[in-house]
């Protein structure tokens, strides 16, 4: 029983022909400085909501990765960031859907849980939230980067709701599971959508047990095509494959990623249990993964 | 295996001694509505997802019950609704958050389940979807009821957030589950929420796996302190405990109520299985609820 740390940047069709290697070393160095982000709370004793909480910061705050800065365009031209964090060791969690100009949405997320009566907040309400708390915000140009722009135009002209799986900029949800010293477990994920998404269109990522679940058994953080992701209660799946036909993680891990394949969703997770063991399997060619665990060494990886 | 339906009317702290015989007549009345509008779909050949629908609008349009009409007020004195629809033929479901003077918020639900590529639509853009498809509104007037209007100013003045489970008017979110002739299964819910919640609060009505879910292996729909339903992931717990534990629905039931106890929630759900039993445990002093199966009797009940 050890320390473990796993992080993602988004998963889909990450098409290995279309990355360049020094693109390619670009989003190492981003999940790099996520694992590390993490890794360092937990060794200097954090707890594993800390250590989720400042690896999503990392990650949202590349611009790479669609989540916080960077993050992709609604069809009406806006970024609009959804996120979840939740604590396994008290089974209380936060979450925020379609907020903007927050610079950390993670952290808004965790403001949610801890100062707030209620799970999940949404839209203006949940900016009022933020703006009563004195929340940091960043005006729209910090969000902004030119190839998200460019795929809106993309998607606008081919006239498709995209997920941020472009070929090449193959980025997507971000996200991190934690065992800490004391026991405990920890989910966290970030998201800015859809490109050219529309009508308030909610995914998985700020839904407890959709793309974001962590109790005493395991903590997961989902990636890929939301909706299926919603329909398969995909993060909370998994922990209740463990508990009640006792698998251990890795199985359980494979088993519900089997099932999200079975009812047509593309994507994957990670997941970390109180053993220290970690899984991330997906589904599709590549996924953007980074695992630490106690005594071994860090790793980053992209496709299968 | 014949024809079964179960609905109810929301769930939590019924206090019989507020309770006067005019008032139980009327809310049995409205419960008996709902009962015969999603029976009468079912013995006619209609799918499990017309019926609960069909009870659904028929709770929602009855004014004493916290949906459609008569739904409770925010702290900005509006009125917003929430409503999901699962069909476990197809594991289909479509959901709205916070729409306003839609008419009937659960048939809005089933356009996004039939006409979107999305399963959640919240706010403005709910109902942007909705304005684009002719779905019927009404003004605010017509949603108004005078009582949930004196227990808003009630909740301003005692200055908390108020489940709607005051003891005169001791109402909640509704809801349906059924299990039609072609053997397939279907759940829905609606709600107008908390009186006098603020910051684009979402409970779990509309989150598919928290409130309301349906699959191969049963339906169910919540009703109760939502926040602990979303932490639970009430709904398909009881799917899981069933699919992986080898449950009797009414075991997995229980279980799921005892574990919903267990993490401080109150409230209850209805639920069916292929064998066209109901379950319908509740923790709570109350929840109005009706249920028919094929070869029974109609039942209405309040308290436990």
């Amino acid at each position: 029983m050890g320390l473990a740390l796993a992080i993602h940047g988004g998963a889909g069709t990450i098409v290995r022909s279309k990355m360049t290697p020094e693109l390619e070393r670009e989003y190492r160095g981003g999940l790099e400085a996520g694992l590390v982000a993490g890794w360092d709370v937990l060794t200097q004793g954090g707890s594993s909501l800390e250590a989720v909480e400042a690896a999503v910061v990392s990650l949202e705050d590349f611009p790479l990765f669609n989540a916080g800065r960077g993050s992709v365009f609604t069809h009406e031209g806006r970024q609009e960031m959804d996120a979840a964090i939740m604590d396994g060791r008290n089974l209380k969690a936060g979450a925020v859907a379609f907020v903007r100009n927050i610079r950390n949405p993670i952290k808004l997320a965790r403001l949610v849980m801890e100062r707030s009566e209620h799970v999940l907040l949404a839209g203006d309400g949940a900016n009022q939230f933020a703006d009563a708390l004195d929340v940091p915000t960043e005006p729209d140009e910090y969000f902004f980067t030119e190839h998200r722009w460019l795929q809106l135009q993309d998607a606008i002209a081919a006239g498709r709701v995209q997920l941020d799986h472009a070929a090449v900029r193959p980025v997507g949800t971000v996200g991190a599971v934690a065992f800490d010293r004391n026991g405990y477990l920890a989910a966290a994920t970030s998201t800015g959508g859809m490109t050219n998404k529309k009508f308030g269109r909610v995914g998985d990522t700020p839904l407890v047990g959709a793309g974001t679940y962590a109790d005493g058994t395991c903590a997961v953080s989902c990636t890929g095509h939301g909706e299926y992701f919603m329909l398969g209660v995909t993060a909370y799946d998994v922990a209740a494959r463990m508990n009640y036909r006792r698998l251990r993680l890795e199985d359980a891990a494979e088993e519900t990623v089997a099932r999200l394949t079975e009812i047509g969703g593309d994507g994957g997770l990670i997941a970390v249990d109180t053993d220290g063991n970690v899984a991330l399997p997906f589904n599709c060619e590549g996924m953007y993964r980074g695992w630490f665990t106690e005594g071994g060494q860090p790793h980053i990886e992209i496709y299968s």
